[in-house]
């Protein structure tokens, strides 16, 4: 490695400064400071941004935000498309241009003319009973035209009738239960608590046992730490109202349903929509544990499982029908009236840009979406708010002159995220290819803070140590003088084989905007917020989730009242941010990928290994790969030190550079898991089992479990196996010596 | 645009030197001259290059490499592994370094103990005529162990017996005129001359009509431009003698069939046999024209239609059967026995690196196979001899530290070509992110003369420009002074809205080792060869292609007497390489796509446009998508204009020529074609129809025809329109400004 043993040699300061003006005189845009190209991260602007980043203006910007009920193509959803764009232009604290991007995508509405509605109905057809058709309005907010009904968005519409039954969390293993308790499932409206899997999963698992139709609640048991009564609850206390219900998307898959791998442009091929898969098979509806509580208190039938039994104050039983002590005759029936319909909607992306003054090339994306269920304070507002006001301190300093970053940094306002990712999926669709090539890192900050205990980051290895090295430099909100790194080692930690004890970052799901950049790009993504402290709730999410009580009262006087962890949130994502765009070397740590693959791999060995003995299938050539990365990765770490304690020039660094920020990129293969949409990352896609290990092979496996030696299903996992091995022999190769194969 | 605006200026030539010195010494490998970050291609060490390229080394390459037949994974394609490393590691010619690649992959051979045969059978089982189971052995250099003999590779073992009928090319079309004609194909020989389409299809026709086995001949009309008599043909000529047979491969896709899209290592998975596909479904058998003149001369039956006959002297009729005036008893039948068996065989692809001294990370690809059927001095040595040739001279250039190029040229020699572009696509396969990342185009020279006439190219329009740059520079072997341009416009020539009258390219298929380069990397690719004056013959290749009279004293006496014609095409391979591997801009002008894409859009247009306005689908987003990409192109180029008449930076620079690298692969889409194994390239996947236009579009299209408006057909057509558009709009965004979206 000649070329690398030259690095050090020769370069007077001098010389180094005079490489500096000249290149950097290259780079001057329009009133932007002369930086050098072989300039680092300026420690006295993120020390600035640090110090400017104000909680009190969050504070405003999330009142704005969260003024009026936004769902997604909204006219309020429209306003606020203008005020990002108002904002990203504003002359004295703007970016270098702002642009919306519209698409015209698939989503669903109750009607207005006919509501949803969930009613007990007598034997001659009498309605006995009648759920709410909305929240109780116990602020004044939750009243007027712009609040959505309560709603399973993509649940078809249809009039159900039949028995009840408590079907627990509608899980595969809960409608067998049943069945094996003799019920008969069939035509019958099958009550659900949220939690367990997936919303759309209830629904689906349901149709599987002929059930007609479903019912979602909230159990205060899940949501409230077990309190239900309204001097318990909001405006009392953060705790859900009983009348409270949680919206969402029962889509099985991200993006618009209409346009899998294409931007859902005007003009765009359209699936008809006999084609579209993913959505609830049933009429669903969610309604609140208050007539949850009539409903399943008055079940008759024999005692449900200890597991399956809540908070709503009574014995849980199973059904079907009611209890003929109760308040309803034992053959009255339940009938769920849903009149959802679909609908073409205008919804727009904003994006807004800095460019980079030296690598205006290679993009750092930092983004949220906009749109809300209702008011929308936590979800998605109190992450907007502290996006907004990071772009304006960036954007102030633009403006004055002081600053520009290295590489471009790019903010995102995604739209139609609470229908399935929409926005941000149709972007990584348009822009597939240039973003793939040049994209550093997605940062997603959605719910800024659920409570105020520490920071929760889910991300791929690679964005660790730029996390780290943030949280480590800023002060935690809160009792004492911890740094948030500090705080959160007490919360979330692992013992690394290289580092010891370490804040632990969980992996990234689909759960926002930031699945089609890892999962469909392979880009480096992180998500980041303040969080629990799960010794002090065993709230499955905060209470107000998706209801109308989630308002900017809410989150100013129980969620994060002074908004200082609001502040560490916006300071962590600066300063991250910062790093990735002004660091000359790339703050992305490839070798702590090995610890991950070396896990796996343990996980594998252990779990795996014995029944893949059996089927004369090594795991040898998998170790084997791991071994050649975990060598690749630390021969280009040392290298790296090489070149850093040198003068390097701006053409090496760019190089390891590139070696860093496309090593996520080894990792995908589209023809890996072709039944799983936009899943294409051989190490993150979905695993059915609770193992953390190499997902395709794992799922191959069990889904081949004791079928014959010979079997197809057999092959898949052979096939499997033979996927990641290459995927990470391809890692290894690309962070070898550039000029080695 | 004010970053582009600030690039001239202000850079004094004095700073430019300190920048080069700074800059060139970083980039300093050991023994290597001093080279700045922002130098041009040296012509000074172009001119050295091709004054240096030595006919008569190529010569001795040639006889060197064709000494002996070297099948793939023979013996003596082994000993030519080492040759080329030897070759390759040379103290005083060598490169940086080389190494052999080995994959275990499936091949096809004939049984040694049991020779294929097609004998005439009475009907008492007698043989009464036995076709020739090796060629003539005419100059000492047909016979011996090593000369494979003539088979249908990938061809099933079987033994059908049948009444031979004529079926022309075995086109679908040939099948069907036959049973118009009433003839009953089921359990028949067919015999079928070669062209028209490709080998393995005229077997998967015949056995759709029941058809049992499958002669292939080379009609003395096709090849010979009439000539058949010994006194007529090698050695007395150049062309096909009697005997002569080409051999093939039957296999209908390319890469190693038990390993689709997964390197063929040894623990690689497999498909089990049973599920491989594009085998040939029935026995097959190539037989010479001295034998196909027996059989086809005596045949019964009706008179074969004017476009079916051929130069063998006699009526060319249908059959079925013999004609009772004829040599065979009328129910005479013809057996063919095929006794070809499948084998794991390792072969090794050879790559040699000369490490870039700015760029190394930046790979300039040149290769071609090294297997050949028998001797193979046209093919494939004719190409080696010209690689070898070049890249001593570069690796001489190299070790007297004269000369490092920029960017890393990387030399290929690969495995299996024959058998269909096996080690070229397991690399690709192997190496997947990081070619697709780093590699700035690749130069495929297979057959280098097929004869003295002039330049033939193939590419894709980015390498149009470095072509002609270089063609215009080298002069044309034979009489006259014109450049190999001024000859090259004669024979091929187009006119281009653009530049008037330029030489034509021809577009890539899969006949060679740029197939994986181009459709599954997405890689700027080109083939270039010296070929034929059309007007002096009408031979569908050279005569002796794929025989035993592919001899270096073939090559010497009638090829290439002189090798004027290789060294042409050795100095033109070479200026390429170069001018690719120096040029401080990269020589590709995406701008030429932009004819590509208008004559496209308008036979779109013309062919496609009413029929599809029948079924209201607009072609206007496409029509905006060219028009986008051609305002992208265009500005791009006035940008590069603009930054080569100032001092650009090199980081500028590196920018630039990423968006001219990476353009080609914007074009990718892997979930476009499906069903087309490794073709992802939307504008150059394969075409049913003959109209040069968006493949995608055309094949959805005539796959629809008439069916009802509704159809999945027709959905297919709209969601081919869509990917073509989306993946333009993708290329015009990669050409826009780096810091836009």
């Amino acid at each position: 490695m000649q070329w690398v043993k030259g690095l050090g040699l020769g370069l007077g300061a001098a010389a180094l400064l005079a490489l500096g003006i000249i290149l950097g005189h290259f780079a001057i845009p329009q009133n932007s400071p002369s930086i050098s190209a072989t300039q680092d991260l300026d420690l006295e602007i993120l020390e600035t941004v640090m110090g400017q980043l104000d909680a009190s203006r969050i504070r405003e910007n999330l009142r704005e935000l969260s003024r009026e009920p936004h769902l997604a193509s909204s006219s309020r959803d429209e306003a606020l498309v203008q005020l990002l764009l108002q904002r990203w232009t504003d002359p004295a604290s703007g970016l270098d241009s702002a642009e919306a991007f519209e698409y015209e995508v698939l989503l669903s509405f109750p009607s207005q003319e006919q509501p949803n509605s969930v009613d007990v109905v007598g034997s001659a057809g009498d309605v006995l009973y009648s759920c709410r058709r909305s929240e109780e309005n116990l602020t004044g907010e939750q009243g007027g035209p712009d609040v959505v009904p309560p709603y399973a968005a993509y649940a078809p519409p249809g009039t159900p009738q039949g028995l009840l039954v408590y079907a627990n969390q509608g899980r595969e293993e809960d409608f067998t239960e049943l069945q094996t308790q003799g019920i008969t499932l069939e035509g019958t409206i099958a009550l659900t608590r949220y939690g367990g899997i997936g919303r759309g999963a209830k629904a689906v698992n349901a149709a599987k046992y002929g059930v007609a139709g479903v019912l979602v609640y909230t159990d205060p048991g899940d949501i409230n730490d077990g309190l239900s009564l309204p001097n318990e609850t909001f405006p009392n206390s953060w705790y859900l109202p009983p009348s409270g219900v949680e919206r969402g998307s029962y889509y099985e898959y991200f993006g618009d349903p209409l346009t899998p791998y294409l931007p859902a442009n005007p003009s765009s091929f359209r699936l008809d929509l006999t084609n579209v898969s993913g959505f609830p098979p049933i009429p669903t509806q969610p309604i609140g544990f208050q007539d949850a509580k009539v409903l399943l208190c008055n079940l008759n039938g024999s005692l449900a499982p200890a597991a399956w039994q809540g908070a709503l104050g009574c014995d849980y039983r199973l059904g079907p029908g009611f209890h003929p002590e109760g308040d309803f005759p034992e053959d009255s029936q339940v009938n769920v009236s849903v009149h959802n319909h679909l609908q073409l909607r205008n919804s727009s992306n904003v994006l807004g840009i800095i460019r980079g003054a030296v690598e205006p090339d290679r993009y750092v994306l930092y983004g949220n979406h906009r749109d809300s269920w209702v008011h929308g304070a936590v979800d998605p507002s109190s992450g907007t708010a502290v996006l907004l006001e990071l772009s304006r301190i960036l954007g102030t300093l633009l403006k004055k002159g002081t600053w520009r970053p290295r590489r471009s940094i790019m903010f995102a306002s995604w739209g139609a995220e609470e229908f399935g990712l929409i926005g941000s999926t149709e972007f990584t669709e348009e822009f597939f290819s240039k973003l793939q090539e040049r994209t550093v890192a997605y940062l997603n900050v959605d719910i800024s803070v659920f409570a105020n205990a520490t920071l929760r980051v889910q991300g791929t290895p690679p964005v660790q140590s730029v996390i780290f090295s943030a949280a480590k430099e800023i002060r935690s909100p809160g009792p004492g003088d911890l740094s948030i790194y500090d705080n959160w080692i007490r919360y979330f930690n692992r013992s690394s084989p290289v580092y010891g004890l370490v804040p632990s970052l969980g992996s990234l799901g689909a759960g926002s905007d930031y699945a089609p950049f890892i999962h469909f790009l392979g880009i480096s993504s992180m998500d980041i917020a303040y969080t629990y402290d799960r010794s002090k709730t065993s709230a499955r999410i905060y209470p107000t989730y998706h209801t109308a009580f989630d308002t900017f009262d809410y989150v100013d006087k129980f969620v994060d009242p002074g908004f200082s962890s609001h502040q560490a949130v916006a300071r962590t994502a600066g300063s991250v941010i910062l790093r990735l765009s002004d660091s000359l070397f790339l703050p992305l740590n490839v070798s702590d990928y090995s610890d991950t693959l070396r896990s796996f791999l343990q996980a594998a060995q252990q779990d795996l290994g014995a029944l893949l003995e059996q089927h004369s299938i090594s795991l040898e050539p998998l170790v084997t790969a791991v071994e050649k990365f975990e060598a690749a990765a630390a021969a280009l770490g040392r290298y790296m030190s090489t070149l850093q304690k040198g003068s390097p020039d701006p053409l090496q660094v760019r190089m390891l550079n590139d070696q860093l920020m496309l090593l996520e990129r080894t990792f995908l293969n589209p023809r890996a898991f072709p039944e799983e949409r936009y899943y294409s990352h051989v190490l993150w896609a979905p695993r059915t089992g609770s193992t953390a290990t190499f997902p395709g092979l794992a799922n191959a496996c069990s889904r081949a479990g004791d079928t014959s030696p010979g079997s197809e299903a057999w092959a898949e996992v052979q096939r499997q196996l033979s996927i990641v091995v290459v995927a990470l022999e391809g890692a290894a190769a690309t962070l070898r010596p550039v000029a080695d194969l």
